[in-house]
């Protein structure tokens, strides 16, 4: 390397250093110099996607899968802005996201030119920075290039000891100016900051409220695969030896062929069984908790404080005392130190609910029910399967997993039409692992559920996944329309009715090269056994499409219990707490239920 | 109508009655219930749109072509969000908008409730909210009943004089609240506030000025027909007798059949004899000026102060005094009335330029400048017709517009994509006027013109207009990927391909009722020709879908002149204000301007 490099191509090998090897975005006037700069640095590459809202949802993808910030890249306002909801949503979900946004040139923002893509007669070129400041953690606003690169570094750090998105603005022509290429040579810093004496503290509380428990079982969330603690949750887990549940959004995280592995506790919609088992414990330890509604059951999972332990990313609270400044990755490494080699107590293995089998009175025609019931026959150890906010993850819970399955679905921001996008991104970063040696041990596949209404807002990224040459097999549930809206009010308005889309000619508008055999209409039962059995669809070796097709009101039975729920819970809440019926009619429509000919047990 | 009606549907009610008779947007569990008010509003319907940033672009292009706010529906955070570049948009270009948020309800905002769509343990629900603060100029942020009316009037009140985009925050649950519908018999009071004294100054001192002027010109620009002033334009232009020359961004809005017409004054890319013309001035007259890079030329027309007068949507400057709170529409009708019935000056027509011909080496291969002089043949009086940002807008300036044709563009804001879903709701308003006998005498057609790398971005709206029923002509120039922008850098770059797309398949996917007569590949001359003639292109009765095949570099003269000027004018205002060269290497690569075997006269 020169002794002197271009800023650009500086912030390329500091993103290159963390992990991040592909970059995300859409091309653009104030960020296509410093694009060349990616093709200098080696190791990464431009990947590039449809638009940007998809760019930062395959980014969010790619993060979540690698475990490591995931980078798109966009230009001054239109393309940042464009991108904004996809950065929200991993601001939500705690998704590190490095957002490189190309901006007008210094000169251009301090003589207020009316250069395009700018507002007014006298514009501000920093108006759009002002949008994201409640959805990012940190910015790197350079404008001074003795502070460039100390800022970049900043705000990388930043992004992963917080887990969320973070912006580097930068302005076209500093993009080009020269720093001193040994800034490279001192790696970034990320390692969380912990107070040690406070997590000796907890880690003695922790292991105190332990060693007096009767019956603790380990609520497992979602936060421990977003601060990078699986392994330590793996290991505590295996350690403590006591029953393990998963919220829906930590499901996978420690793998379901535990033999202590008890099932998904959603509250009043919990698989069958994991409510008696969970009533039996004197203490829950939660990690990596975040109770949204639609990752507890409608609020129905109540924990007690003076029970509870909670280990948070940034925290633990033990039976209602909180120790702050503590990481959780390194709590739980301190913890592990502290437990016996082994388990404390002796809890005999929790019966792990089988899932529901419905009494499907269609024998012929594909149901949802159907597809939950028998999709686990194709999932294996090493698949990463995504699920959209829809019909989609409401079935996938019911699924059994196998070892080594990574479950991604965005349950808490819940915006349609990320799981399409994202699964672009998930892959690519699942194909880099899959050709290092040292990261996976499984060969497995990249999986999409989706559903017709959600897929209609992102729908040309599968045009991305058939330019990159994904494996992707996609799954998308056709039943005419937004069926959970459907549920939730309007059944049969025409709001919830979307544009009909005939799925055969969509692998051939992106010029597939083997259209005809890698789209697959099932409609029947029969056709979806079969269909699961297809060479292609096992191993497959170029994007595979299958149309489930499914009535306009039929959908797994969580679903409608969770809107029932969701009715009935947030009304008592709000009642206790002065207030009158926030959910007006919400609920759960009949309409919706009788629909399908399938009745529950 | 009962004597109370739901705040929903006051809401809705308001907006009808200001002329928006289209709701564009997309449901979600935060609108549903409030949704159901459009269809208790007679004479207002729902549209729907594939995702938000496409009902914003969709809005835009109703407001553009009915002269009256367009609106859009999206949900609290995921849908707001997902439409912020359309209204950012919306805000550059000065299109009314109306954004109707349905928020989460007032209680779960005030207990901060982890409800889907939100950020953090304890979310702040108006997060989103104070995203778009500097993208608009109103927000109605409801929360109490009794004040909720008023906020409503006010918002559309600012939407229509500032003539940009408002924002209504609706919780779901104040939605359902009951107000008196006695409010809804008075208008909403919509008239701009004028400084009459001012006003009267403002006419008494151009008045005096033009009356000392020998040779007066007119420069029409975009904000007349913005701000509602295209009458009175036309009938000054007509009053003044003066040479009418339209900015890019102001072509049509005088018609170009008028015997003093000009042509497109874009300082050094003007058309061919206008700098000739403009140099006879000793006062210029611009009215609704926009002097972005995009609309002069890359600032190379240049006015000087003291032989300008400056007619602006809140003020005026007659050689460089100022007149302010005035509004445009007023002075122009109060000045009409001022003036001698008779033109004052004996000016000849202006020598109208001929659109460039190129020496163009290929004989059989289409080329865009083959497809630019020749599309004139094509268009017809009351058509109206949409440019993207990219290489159609540089073409369109060439064509010599038949009268009554509506031409829009967002040449300003520049974000790529918008064509193809503004073009869906230009044609849904289109229809509506053509519907309503006293509007347009003409009967027209929706025509765009649009690139296949910006066509991707927005792509799946090309359903929406099948669903609908559009009978849209949509030209689609496939070049291959970003060609300005691999005029501007990186000519073959990768980061400038764009996924490769088979057109065909596009219409047959959304179930378009004819696809295969409605879909043409045109790769020579000779089909461009027959193309133009077909029955289904000159009289579409449903969606027609033109490919217009050109070479990677391919492209009209006026954009390689632009990109030249830009660089060379910006360079050249720097140095002047001390800075130095900030647009780097920008300007013409040589390479895009020999793909073609195009050369110049």
């Amino acid at each position: 390397m020169a002794d002197r490099i271009t800023l650009g191509r500086y912030m390329w090998e500091r993103i290159h250093q963390i992990g991040c090897t592909s970059i995300f975005g859409v091309p653009g006037d104030f960020n296509l110099q410093f694009l060349d700069s990616i093709f200098l640095t080696p190791g990464l590459s431009w990947v590039g996607n449809q638009n940007e809202l998809n760019a930062a949802y395959a980014a969010d993808g790619y993060a979540r899968v690698k475990g490591v910030p995931g980078c798109l890249v966009t230009t001054h306002g239109v393309g940042e802005l464009s991108a904004l909801n996809g950065i929200a949503g991993s601001m939500s979900e705690h998704i590190p996201i490095i957002h490189v946004v190309g901006q007008t040139t210094r000169a251009m923002q301090s003589n207020h030119m009316m250069i395009h893509h700018s507002i007014g007669q006298k514009p501000d070129h920093q108006l759009y920075n002002k949008a994201s400041v409640p959805l990012r953690f940190a910015a790197a606003e350079l404008w001074d290039l003795e502070t460039a690169p100390g800022e970049i570094d900043r705000v990388i750090r930043e992004c992963v000891v917080k887990s969320g998105p973070v912006y580097i603005f930068l302005p076209l022509d500093l993009s080009a100016e020269m720093v001193d290429a040994k800034l490279l040579d001192t790696p970034i810093d990320l390692k969380p900051t912990t107070d040690e004496k406070k997590q000796a503290e907890a880690v003695d509380a922790i292991s105190k409220a332990l060693a007096e428990a009767k019956h603790p079982i380990l609520l497992v969330d979602v936060l421990t695969r977003r601060f990078r603690a699986v392994e330590e949750t793996r290991q505590l887990a295996r350690r403590l030896g006591v029953p393990i549940f998963a919220s829906n959004m930590g499901k996978g995280i420690v793998d379901e062929t535990e033999e202590m592995y008890g099932g998904v506790w959603m509250g009043q919609v919990s698989s069958p069984g994991v409510l008696d088992e969970v009533k039996k414990a004197d203490l829950v330890i939660t990690l990596g908790y975040l109770p949204a509604d639609t990752n507890s059951g409608g609020f129905s999972r109540k924990l007690d404080e003076a029970t509870t332990i909670r280990i948070d990313p940034h925290e633990a609270t033990v039976k209602g005392k909180n120790y702050s400044e503590i990481a959780m990755k390194t709590l739980l490494d301190s913890l592990l130190e502290a437990l016996p080699e082994k388990p404390q107590h002796a809890i005999s293995k929790p019966h792990l609910p089988a899932p529901r089998v419905p009494n499907d009175n269609d024998k012929t025609n594909l149901t949802q029910s159907y597809i939950w019931s028998n999709i686990s026959t194709y999932l294996s150890a090493g698949d990463i399967i995504l699920g959209e906010t829809g019909t989609s993850n409401f079935g996938i819970y019911d699924i059994l997993f196998p070892s080594h399955l990574q479950y991604e679905a965005q349950i808490y921001y819940g915006s349609i039409g990320w799981a399409a996008a994202a699964t672009f991104g998930a892959d690519v970063a699942h194909r880099e692992l899959l050709t290092s040696s040292s990261h996976r041990k499984d060969k497995g596949r990249t999986v999409l559920f989706t559903g017709d209404g959600s897929l209609a807002l992102t729908i040309q990224e599968i045009g991305s996944m058939v330019k990159h040459k994904s494996t992707c097999v996609v799954f998308v549930i056709n039943n005419e329309g937004y069926t959970v809206e459907r549920m939730i009010w309007g059944a049969r308005q025409i709001y919830n009715d979307i544009v009909p889309t005939s799925y055969k000619h969509l692998l051939p508008l992106y010029n597939h090269p083997d259209p005809t055999n890698s789209y697959h209409r099932v409609t029947t039962k029969a056709e979806f056994d079969q269909v699961l059995k297809k060479p292609q669809i096992v191993n497959p070796e170029n994007v595979q499409l299958v149309e489930l097709v499914v009535e306009k009101l039929d959908t797994s039975w969580r679903l409608g219990a969770q809107l029932a729920v969701r009715g009935e819970e947030a009304r008592k809440y709000l009642k206790e707490e002065g207030f009158h019926d926030a959910y007006g009619n919400w609920g759960l429509s009949e309409e919706a239920m009788g629909g399908t000919g399938v009745s529950w047990k």
